[in-house]
């Protein structure tokens, strides 16, 4: 199979997908006036779902804004838009700094947009873990991707808590979505605490590994592997060829011994090039297959409300662990029952009831 | 080497232990008495600390008792233990049930206590757990480990949720330690949510697995494979030796290709057998190897003081959790909330602000 040959789009998995994109003109030209005005929630939706990648732009800025006025409004956009999201592919993608990660997505991006695909590409990453290596810090390196009419690029918001980052990507697929986008890569570099949070808001986990690397080079924390719905092995070309063959022949051994993970899906791994091209094609079959076989049993669906409901219960835990931990009086006496912990003053349960006592007194 | 032969005791290791126990008659006297009294947290420490038994159990209830006054004493009887504690290792055992746990922990634990150590077997997991498999609902299948004077074997508290029982059994410890037991075991049978729990209080995580057997037998959950620091493959006797090999190597080249744990202790895979016994050495040989090697580089006790601020942290987190989502009027409106997510009417995060923007109005 040559790599644009029998390349399905996600469309025929998703049939939901809507009209080809009409600029709304009258939009298009407020948002360019240098004195840029907010739009009502209306017309926000409206620009949206005739897919005018610049009032998506502005909604996304509303949500990942902090002010409460913007953040009110965006919600607000969020909620007209809602009715019509759900019907991408969500795919998270990891791998360390030097597994070729933007290539790949470069790669499997194009092939996709070819097909007639219209994706979009986030990231997750806080600010804190950027440096680590993120590729959507710099878009420069998706330079084909990020002159796609059909691939929309939005790295990861600047600043805030994984929470925080967290809640702003997924908000950002639902108006990625909602503007017609039936593929939603986001990515992450594997090597800090977002992959939890990627693997509870996609419905395939994608882990890019190397050919060979040593442990040091690989990086990856451990119980990703476990996430993974497919280990693609990258730079399969040239003199590296068979050390990705058998690199993968021992992914894929150690992958039958985990347990069976829920969807019923037995991972797999497939080795690929981004500069051949080779693979590429084979990495998005797997995802299409699993994608029709998790809807036929129905688990895709089920994952589905399980993220929507993990997400509120989530969003509760942390809003309140940020009241108690972010209160100064508060972050001064866990400071010292800390040290109370450490020196075998106090037990972890007494110095937790100390703190809370203490929260509830204030 | 035979079972005996070479067997290093955990006390080498371990050389802080005190002196050998002497029984406190006028304290077990009154223990004795139909009428239990209460003692005073001096003599239940005292006791502790000449090893009675009797009051070390009696500890244990007040610490597993629901009325605030035994917990208020039980707390006290804690501090004045936890100068005491420390010098054990801490060990978690997991295994779903059939993979022989019960006479693996008799094997191992019998020639523990006939090196000279002094073991302890507690339980964690909630009762709801329980009846998937937990040994320690059921004493009698560890017979000779319960007439041996030098083990003490406490099942799982009766009831209470995870993060209930995962605090006796943290605190069970301490008593545990403080009275000279210089080896604990953590059993738990890997089917539920307990071994993130067990992980987090435990210096070394071995994981019991069989041969051969497939993925629905195994039957257990993804991620624990990459807690653990040791798969033991049991029941390598009889017809299963080979079986039992063939599957040693397998495992280990999977653990092979997993990340490298923070110890950078690389894990292993052995056989064992609790009927021949053969192989139960080689096991606890790399339990204090990894002791020692932890040690050496300090990872051991960074690692017991990650653990002592985790457990903190987690109660504050549990008991903020708790006091929202048992208030009954804040249950009314989440189970309507959700409803609003699973329909799409409203965003994971919108109906996450309306709860707790209910909850502080209350």
């Amino acid at each position: 199979m040559t790599s644009k040959e029998g390349f399905r789009s996600a469309l025929k998995v998703n049939p939901g997908v809507e009209q080809p994109p009409t600029i709304n003109s009258n939009i298009a030209s407020r948002l360019k006036s240098k004195k840029r005005k907010l739009l009502d929630p209306d017309q926000y939706a409206q620009g949206i779902f005739n897919r005018d990648i610049s009032v998506l732009s502005q909604a996304i800025t509303l949500i990942e804004s902090s002010l409460p006025s913007h953040h009110e409004l965006g919600q607000k956009v969020i909620e007209k838009c809602l009715p019509h999201t759900g019907k991408s592919i969500r795919i998270g993608i990891t791998g360390v700094p030097g597994v070729g990660k933007s290539t790949f997505i470069e790669a499997l991006g194009g092939a996709i947009t070819q097909a007639g695909g219209r994706l979009a590409v986030l990231a997750i990453d806080p600010s804190s873990e950027r440096s680590k290596g993120s590729i959507l810090g710099d878009k420069t390196r998706m330079e084909t991707l990020c002159n796609d009419p059909n691939a929309f690029i939005r790295p990861s918001p600047s600043a805030g808590s994984l929470g925080g980052v967290a809640r702003k990507t997924r908000e950002t697929i639902i108006l990625c979505e909602a503007a017609g986008f039936d593929t939603i890569f986001i990515e992450t570099v594997g090597v800090g605490q977002s992959e939890t949070a990627v693997h509870s808001m996609v419905d395939f986990f994608l882990l890019l590994m190397l050919a060979g690397a040593g442990d040091e080079l690989q990086g990856i924390k451990r119980g990703i592997m476990e996430m993974a719905d497919l280990i693609a092995i990258t730079k399969a070309d040239g003199q590296n060829v068979n050390k990705a063959k058998s690199a993968r022949v021992q992914y894929e051994s150690a992958l039958h011994l985990f347990p069976m993970p829920e969807s019923g899906w037995l991972p797999r791994a497939k080795t690929c090039s981004s500069v051949t091209k080779e693979g590429i094609n084979e990495v998005w079959e797997q995802i299409l297959e699993y994608v029709e076989f998790t809807k036929q049993s129905s688990f895709f669906q089920k994952r589905r409300l399980e993220q929507a409901k993990y997400w509120m219960f989530q969003t509760i835990t942390e809003s309140l662990k940020d009241d108690l931990f972010h209160n100064p009086q508060v972050k001064a006496l866990i400071k010292a029952t800390e040290q109370d912990v450490l020196a075998d003053r106090i037990s972890s349960f007494a110095a937790a009831k100390r703190i809370l006592d203490f929260y509830k007194s204030i």
